[in-house]
């Protein structure tokens, strides 16, 4: 298999990030990873307990700069545990489509994946934790923040944030049609691939909120921009 | 927080995946388990190494009964770990809606999302191999296994099969509106959810395939189906 390009924006990656198995679809590339990470909704949080049983959690999360913020409730056990400085990765996802080969073996996703490691930290700084927040929030919808009504500090005591940081991390990217092996192009079967995209449709307002309530301009266009059938 | 409500169909769960936080979310229900993992293409497997470093990595999956099997490299690091008998946990989440509230501490996620915990077994029966393999391509697109040309011996000898039972296992489902604190719904803000899916579009030939290669009805049927727009 060949090594991946050569990357002049690249970091030189640890050894615990450093792309082992296809490698050609690997890279350390910042901007690269960072823009997987501002398109993806959500992330997938890893952590171990004690005995080395990992949990996988969704959640949402935001990039702000160098770092990556989760938030969750003060008592819950992920963010209990992460506090306490145990490692953690954080994956974040984006299926692009199924691609279909020739060979049953063949088969495969096109996708684009960023995988960070470290070690949480637990924001205590309040002027950063509300840039945090501010951050998750606008991630789910630009604009968002200065809409909605602000936290208040029982809220804000209820809610832990969690920093990563982006230093150890790789991003994975497969796109194109099969690969399939030389002699096979001869056999009469279909192969392509079947796009796949996460859409958005139209805004379904809450029944409580009053009749006539204006839908602002950036939830319209966000839905709008995510709707491309 | 009120209990999750009970549930006839629930197993006893075990203490690691008993629902924590957002208990009312939360369901032990095989059949919502399995809709849940039948339903996503994808699917996030964590793992620890020796240091109690996690890692997080996508993947593709499918379901057979009481077993979720994913496949990879025999030489891949994630598979080697596994095979030793690590605890793994396989999560899988289905993103349905971005949900705008009134405070913005009470933005959230509509989703769906399943956790396994368990030891991952590798599989050498080499009938239990195929059948595994066969499920993860039908589950790619129902109705490939017979289309696409058939692993050789070789070909399986490179590729390692793990299992992880559905035995320790959860669901979480968020739906509906947002749940605002009480004063805030008379606040002019507009609320609701903006709904999310995974879509597919129209097929992409592989340009290397003969010119009048005929699509298969399963492919084009699915492509169509997950096109709602």
């Amino acid at each position: 298999m060949p090594p991946a390009p050569a990357d002049a924006t690249a970091q030189a990656p640890s050894d615990r990030v450093r792309l082992r198995r296809k490698r050609e679809r690997g890279s350390h590339d910042r901007a690269r990873i960072d823009a997987i990470l501002d398109e993806a909704l959500i992330a997938h949080l890893g952590i171990a307990d004690e005995h080395g049983q990992p949990f996988v959690i969704p959640t949402l999360h935001a990039r702000r700069g160098d770092v990556v913020y989760v938030h969750g409730s003060s008592a819950s056990r992920t963010l209990r545990v992460l506090r306490d400085g145990a490692p953690a990765c954080l994956t974040v996802s984006l299926l692009d489509g199924l691609v279909l080969a020739r060979a049953s073996m063949h088969h495969s996703a096109n996708y684009r994946s960023a995988m960070l490691l470290g070690h949480a930290r637990l924001v205590e700084n309040e002027r950063e934790k509300l840039a945090a927040l501010e951050a998750i929030v606008e991630h789910v919808v630009p604009g968002r923040w200065s809409e909605a009504r602000e936290p208040t500090a029982n809220e804000l005591k209820a809610t832990a944030v969690l920093a990563l940081p982006i230093d150890e991390a790789s991003a994975k990217v497969r796109t194109g049609p099969p690969q399939d092996d030389e002699e096979d192009y001869a056999l009469p079967v279909w192969a392509g691939v079947i796009p796949i995209a996460s859409q958005a449709a139209k805004p379904v307002p809450d029944p409580r909120m009053a009749a006539g309530t204006p839908m602002p301009p950036g939830v319209a266009r966000y839905a709008r921009a995510r709707i491309t059938a």
